[in-house]
């Protein structure tokens, strides 16, 4: 507990200096002064250059040691290693808790003379009572302060916590999943893990009070009864949803000059986590996939499913694939079969579950309506509402009939209180295509039902993937618990 | 070879017919109308309805035999199933030799009626000499000719040819490939498959001159021997690619409602169409990936690839997935790296493949440039161009230097006559997001790769699992032959 509530103050600096703050644009001593300028800094902001007097605005300062204040909390490092060894010093001067060491190029290297340096550096830092943060790693987004690690981020807050071990990785995370609304409260890139490591941040993010669901991207652990510890603690908290990258041959030679991580086994990697009940992932992509699903749908435990929309093609596939997944799909009941005698007297004995948007034409009522129907109904665990793409209708039609008309039932479900998801999927579009009505159409549909609060996929499969992976983990806790 | 003969004659009607065309934009009969016009149709167009006079500008004709030509090739049949015995009557006085029944609400009803209705359809149309295509079908995409079933279709064609038992697919799987470069031969809508039938489609396109590939949806076929026979002769010609819609229960019970297709064993499917030699995939975003591998890639039969591009974690996530498809990815040679030590220092003992374009900052070149010069090297089978879409550099900086950098090295790569693929991820923006400089930019560099005809896939676990298909298949046919 020492160390989470320690680690809790680390990231909330009030005041930060980047040391090899420059003004040129491709250093990353300009893209942090960048990021923390752009992303709203709420503390005081220190950029440090031997040469510049001023740096994007800001006044700059030649040493650490010049910045008018007795104590500077958090340091961003973005010169050369060699340089480290004497910064931390400086840091001791100012009183520095934590130096993020953007610096690269240490024992990733493989080299014996960067690696005894990486050491070298724990070893100084952990003497003066400074904490590290990597090296090689891009360090800390945190949005309630305006403390960023790349450009054009969200800047309000969310549920979503995470440590990555690439900051690449980190960065388009949050920007590929702010696309599908969501938010975040800090996501931690941690690199080399010289000092703060996987073990020390899932413990701060199983602690935390600002986190409902923990993402984390992991190379290689340094001790894996401590994780696992960690874990089994973590996990009856809030979901840890979990991407181990170095999975295969190449993976794990990667994962050496990345990170310098041991990768490990995947085969006992994986027993472990299943375990220790971590939700695990394969790609960045199903990573976003999962933290969507634990973000907008509450805690099913059931495998029952009414599926609609789209024609007979989509819907068919629409079922394999979640039948594929291990979920059901139960028959309509002749209660429901009844009622919809009067309503759609065409077809209330041939429409099945999946729903086929294309049975309704001529009618006054299309797919989706049955699905809002049936939200009144038992006899199901949520409900997944594919928006029919696969339709000729001309503009007008598709746009205010068919896409409003979804809009309105997928959110009236969910104000019921009802799991639904929705499936829109995703084109390849350019801007000059994006000008075409359909694909403008489509994605407007699709951010109005994300701006609902609602879970949109892009393909049935990874719907489906995803949603396995969420009742398998809540389905693990009920029996936990 | 009469039937594929026969085949090819009706789908290049030089007159069509719409019977049942109307002014009403929710109908099929007004929708059919407006594709032809609007896909330039080459031959003579006659909506027919017994009302208008007029309809989209055209002349209108109360009856089909009121049509003053002889001869009316190809009828696109828009009215309700009661009318289409007496229509068959009109037909055979005009002389057509192909109505389409996008006329539903037949056999798929599973109703006695409707079913016995079909029966005497296809019996009285196989005495008057006419073949019929569905019903319940959206009939032929044929660009060269300038017939359409869907809106906004390309006009100009390619190697691509297909028949769908899902006119919705059909028309998705046209809009959506087109946006990644696909064109198209012929693409057929089937539906019922009452007469005109998967074994003679597949025998036609197998014998298609201006087909290359074959693409298909297929919820059930009415004689297994017989389209193992059909199969079995097309794959050892060219690529057949099937996605088998109504695998599992569910599918199975919708075959029936959607296409009255009896779906049958999933397991015996998949087996017969492996030993045929058949491409097999599970979803229409397969169906599109493998499309793509197969039309801008050459016949690849071996599994070393060189990766470059992404940051740490997409570089490790990408050799994890295609190690996973079962791909090697070969060391760089100590050859290669003694050509590196002058180029780029820095990292010439340290670089590995997939090569990490984050080891790259401050060195005059990037990882794109290595995978180009790797191009001219031995030892690998094809390339993989991850765009590092995951650096957090300014706007000037990522399209003026890295982006534009990408395109220039595997155009080169391409031009060089060396296979490689792009990964380029694929990200759900609204048209508000894609005015943001970075999702423009990377849809426009996509549009640039996808325009030079190179094969791009969204994610590189889809770009693998399309790529171990190509290989599997021509792998087995080099192993036929």
């Amino acid at each position: 507990m020492a160390e989470e509530s320690s680690l809790s103050q680390l990231f909330s600096p009030s005041s930060v200096a980047v040391v090899g703050a420059s003004t040129n644009p491709f250093s990353g001593g300009y893209q942090f002064t960048r990021f923390l300028i752009d992303h709203g800094f709420k503390g005081k902001l220190f950029p440090v250059n031997p040469a510049a007097s001023e740096i994007l605005g800001l006044k700059a300062y030649r040493k650490l040691t010049e910045v008018p204040e007795p104590n500077v909390d958090y340091v961003i490092s973005c010169i050369p290693a060699d340089g480290i060894l004497p910064l931390l010093d400086d840091c001791s001067k100012k009183n520095v808790k934590l130096v993020h060491l953007f610096t690269a190029r240490l024992k990733e290297t493989g080299r014996d003379k960067e690696s005894k340096l990486q050491s070298e550096i724990v070893a100084k830092a952990r003497r003066l009572g400074i904490r590290i943060l990597g090296p090689n790693c891009m360090g800390t987004y945190y949005p309630k302060l305006g403390l960023s690690f790349n450009h054009d981020l969200p800047t309000e807050s969310g549920p979503v916590g995470g440590f990555f071990q690439s900051g690449g990785g980190a960065g388009e995370f949050v920007r590929y999943a702010a696309l599908r609304g969501v938010r975040f409260s800090k996501i931690i890139s941690f690199g080399n893990a010289s000092d703060i490591d996987e073990v020390e941040l899932l413990d701060y993010f199983a602690s935390d009070s600002e986190t409902r669901i923990i993402t984390s991207y992991i190379e290689g652990v340094k001790d894996g009864r401590k994780f696992a510890r960690a874990l089994a603690q973590a996990t009856k908290k809030k979901p840890v949803i979990i991407l181990k990258g170095g999975r295969g041959k190449a993976g794990t030679k990667l994962a050496l000059s990345h990170t310098a991580s041991l990768a490990g086994s995947f085969k006992i990697w994986q027993a472990a986590l299943k375990q220790y009940g971590a939700v695990m992932v394969t790609t960045f992509q199903e990573l976003i996939d999962q933290t969507v699903a634990f973000a907008f749908l509450p805690a099913i435990t059931g495998r029952r499913v009414f599926i609609a929309g789209g024609g007979g093609g989509k819907s068919m596939i629409s079922a394999d694939v979640w039948e594929e997944e291990g979920f059901e799909l139960p028959d309509l009941s002749p209660e429901f079969r009844r009622k919809l005698k009067d309503k759609v007297p065409e077809l209330w004995d041939w429409v099945r579950n999946p729903i086929d948007a294309s049975l309704f034409q001529g009618t006054p009522v299309v797919d989706i309506n049955l699905l809002e129907w049936l939200s009144d109904e038992g006899g199901f665990d949520f409900l997944v509402a594919n928006l029919t793409q696969d339709d000729p209708l001309t503009e007008d039609i598709w746009e205010n009939f068919l896409a409003a008309n979804f809009v309105q039932c997928v959110t009236s479900i969910k104000n019921k209180g009802k799991p639904v998801l929705c499936v829109v999927e995703t084109a390849e579009v350019s801007s000059a295509e994006m000008e075409k009505w359909k694909w403008q159409a489509i994605a407007e549909t699709r951010r109005q039902i994300v701006n609902q609060g609602l879970a949109v996929f892009p393909s049935p499969d990874r719907a489906a993937r995803a949603l396995r992976r969420l009742v398998d983990y809540w389905t693990w806790r009920e029996n936990e618990n």
